[in-house]
């Protein structure tokens, strides 16, 4: 199954081409794992939600500590009919057959209980797309049910679940969203907005 | 229906307070026909979309006009069964049965021809997502015939399509791929990002 996503990193900052640059170098253990392309939008990061998460949470966290108001935007996909598959992709999550919501909802926090410490206090905003099949918001207020209980929940908003914590609690809820809410070969996808050091007030 | 956006702007700048609040004067003339609400991520607009996209491009066009590096990131959604219905989103848009595919391309690229001119060049990335349904990807195709035909499109790329114009031209394109595309009362949302004064090279 392919999977990836397109991500932008805005510090916001006269210096925001050295804070990516330099941010860039937190992508440099992954960079077996990952196909990596870079255009004037965004770049591309091929490869499997255990690789693929870790490197967002790192890139960003990079971003965070330069100390100035950062957002990391990224369109997050798995399992598009529209895309080729590619060895890269090859995960352990998506083997075999779904477990019932209750078995999932309770590996996801299983999961989450081992995420490290970033020490990057961040906010996290995201939807969660489950295509091709009509009883998506199924699967989708599954998902919010393992949200509010992750100790990461924050509000639920139009459009959107709300979170915060340290960035290493939110990437692995993300990673666990994106991976067991929505068939294990089915066409998921994440719009994921993470900020980190904003001036307004939450 | 209910419909609307979670958007954010991103100007690259130590005085991106000043651009964005200075920016926010162009949702002016849309006041009486969004609600609009605030927080340390991103701004909600509950409207139609004939309001929508207007209030997204002045606003872009507003934060652009600045000369700094400058992007709109934005979560678009309609008909998500689970947000109540709104008299403030009542639309146009949305009335009928569905015409055949290739009216609403038609249809699209007439509604395209009558968009104004902003002067501010821009580059749009955006993926269309349309719930509930098997055969989401043959009216994902249907939109991707219609973008290549519409004068702003750049490429296709993983996860998403890259477009580029006059952001008078990419919001009109934007505003048609959302309404027509996706049965009228259908769930279908937009993970956009638009981008203007990149120093990277295209």
């Amino acid at each position: 199954m392919f999977s990836g996503a397109q991500i932008s990193l805005y510090p916001m900052t006269d210096d925001f081409v050295g804070v990516i640059m330099s941010a860039l170098s937190a992508l440099d253990p992954y960079r077996a794992r990952l196909r990596i392309e870079t255009d004037d939008v965004s770049t591309l990061l091929v490869g499997p939600p255990e690789i693929l998460f870790p490197a967002m949470r790192d890139l960003f966290a990079a971003g965070a500590r330069s100390g100035v108001h950062c957002t990391l935007s990224a369109a997050i996909s798995r399992g598009c009919p529209g895309e080729p598959d590619d060895a890269i992709c090859r995960s352990e999550h998506f083997s075999g057959p779904m477990p019932p919501m209750i078995e999932r909802q309770q590996a996801a926090h299983a999961a989450v209980a081992k995420a490290p410490l970033t020490d990057v206090f961040s906010v996290a905003q995201f939807s969660l797309y489950v295509m091709g099949q009509g009883n998506h918001m199924d699967e989708i207020y599954g998902c919010i049910d393992f949200l509010k209980n992750s100790g990461t929940f924050e509000k639920s908003k139009h459009f959107c679940t709300k979170l915060n914590g340290d960035a290493g609690a939110l990437f692995a809820v993300l990673e666990q969203a994106f991976c067991r809410f929505g068939p294990p070969e089915g066409h998921v996808t994440i719009d994921l907005t993470v900020s980190a050091n904003s001036p307004s007030a939450r």
